[in-house]
């Protein structure tokens, strides 16, 4: 498009200021390509509940859908109650847009250091079904604060949801070079949700013969993510044990500072979102200590969605650059700083 | 006792060949002490499905309940469809000898090598609560097969629930040197049972008042496994993120080879049990290649159990110098030759 129309909710902690340099990034990348951004700021997170008591109102909600895309910083914060904000807003956004393709890359970037001794060529995605599991939010409690409380959290899935998100993941297992798709499950205790997951896997593997298929549970997956983390290519899986992975995959490739992830709208009916994995983090926010790059390459997600695939390399191989370059670096860089070399090798 | 009885459930797969060099060390390990044990085998596992169709008859369990104590191998096998022989035999021992504690270790031996490059001093245990969340089996599905199919699963969780493995994992926290817990949960998504854990979490602290307590998300825990898995003394959690975080606690500390086990009554109502964490392996099964090491571990929890603690202490003592010996050895030993290794050190 000639404009790119961003929603941007910064968000609370350090969400605005890795979003200041999300954006630097992006215009720079955007030189040339014959579009500009045009952003509104949404002004949502602690501060507006604070002072409104609101979360996420449907206007709030309108205003975002006339958008192409929306970058979104960080939302969290402890002087909210938990859950307010995280139900209210991150998720209410994911599942009123109907995120269900929640897409989080666990690449290492050369350069970067690993907690792990020997961990291989890591460069593995991570399909993350959005809008369905226990994240749905259709548990309840009786009895609260008594010795007979029951709470109880249900998990639903449905063969529309599960279907569709399982056949996005086999076409981007089929569309990358080792072709090789992992559900992870736990399918032996969560027998229905597990069975429907592991028959959908069946089903749709016929339409990608040349997609190669395997299965773990995910206490099996922890396992391999810290042994072998070189041997996945797509995984796909639901919202609650996609959490769980990519934080785990985040820390194997150097840390939630460098994670990024989209929210994917793939019927195109409501915007994606762009997000770093990384939270508020309260305790170094408004310090410029924040590392951008997890939200820079999610920038290069939204560049790769909004169709401009070679701006999405140029961002790319600058972090790349960048990561590759750290090592050597005499001293700490600020979250502006970072932002302002990434900008300067996406322009170089 | 004088007697101890033993039910032996050695089950599937590589189970009757560790079980064989737990019984060997555990014998060696009563030595002197007053106790014989007396064993009684159950047929119990994969054989048993598919030539009667049972998995665990009311008959077995009102034998197993008059028992001291239960060691088990591993259950589960690839002829069985999923979720058969766990939930009709594993789960269900779990349940109605109302094993509450799930304890699971989650220490790196010297000598043991770990995929982390710097693990540091790792020393935690795991109280995985186990009779209660997304394990109860109180899901369901309907229309199945179609594109209609909803199939559900339901975490229940009470505070009568809670509160007892919470109660047991203070007062484990205050009996170690650290004296601290730390909560894992999700509560900013999963807010009913979240929030009934964090509330539970708080009360019972005032029981216990020298012991700290932090709260993680899941997610989170599993970054700091492998970050700084040093940091952890006591977790307490649920039964679906400690059967999670017990395999990576495993991963980190040199493999399922290695991890112990013990499902616990503290009430005393029914007899214990314990058991590898790793599973039934069939790839390896019947080649004298599993590690039994993590069955003579679960002994010494055993041994614990039953009020011997310092045939405990001799059974950890022979595994931990067996491990920093490991390192130098000239070839890899079999199955027989660790378990006769390990009573030897016990003897000697
Ligand atoms: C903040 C929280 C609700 C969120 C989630 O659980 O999805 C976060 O952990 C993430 O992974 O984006
Ligand atoms: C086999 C399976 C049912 C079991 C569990 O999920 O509890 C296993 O993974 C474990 O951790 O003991």
């Amino acid at each position: 498009p000639p404009i790119l129309d961003l929603a941007v909710v910064a968000g609370d902690g350090i969400g605005t200021e890795v979003v200041e340099q999300g954006l630097l990034v992006l215009e720079q990348a955007l030189h040339g390509t014959g579009t500009t951004v045009r952003t509104t700021d949404f002004d949502l997170g602690a501060r507006r509940w604070h002072t409104t008591g609101q979360t996420l109102t449907d206007e709030d909600l309108a205003a975002i859908r006339t958008h192409h895309a929306i970058l979104l910083g960080a939302i969290g914060d402890p002087t909210v109650p938990s859950g307010v904000l995280e139900r209210g807003l991150l998720l209410k956004l994911r599942f009123a847009l109907d995120h269900y393709v929640n897409l989080r890359p666990g690449k290492l970037f050369p350069g970067v250091r690993s907690p792990l001794a020997n961990p291989g060529d890591v460069d593995f995605v991570v399909v993350r079904e959005g809008t369905e599991g226990p994240y749905v939010g259709n548990g309840g409690a009786i009895r609260v604060g008594t010795p007979a409380e029951v709470a109880n959290e249900v998990s639903v899935n449905t063969a529309f949801g599960v279907e569709r998100v399982v056949r996005d993941a086999f076409a981007r297992a089929a569309a990358r070079p080792r072709k090789k798709l992992t559900l992870v499950h736990k399918h032996n205790v969560l027998v229905h949700a597990g069975h429907l997951w592991r028959r959908t896997v069946e089903a749709v593997n016929a339409e990608f013969p040349d997609v190669t298929v395997d299965y773990l549970h995910v206490d099996a997956a922890t396992i391999f993510l810290v042994t072998d983390p070189a041997r996945f290519d797509v995984i796909v899986t639901d919202n609650l044990f996609g959490d769980i992975l990519t934080d785990l995959a985040a820390a194997i490739t150097g840390g939630i500072g460098l994670a990024a992830s989209a929210n994917i709208n793939p019927d195109r009916t409501a915007p994606s979102m762009f997000e770093p994995v990384h939270g508020s983090a309260p305790d170094i926010a408004g310090q410029g200590k924040a590392d951008p790059t997890a939200t820079v390459l999610s920038v290069a997600m939204l560049l790769d969605h909004v169709g401009l695939p070679d701006a999405a390399r140029a961002v790319e191989g600058a972090v790349a650059a960048d990561l590759a370059e750290r090592g050597a670096a005499e001293r700490v860089r600020s979250t502006a700083e970072v932002g302002k070399d990434l900008a300067a090798r996406v322009a170089g």
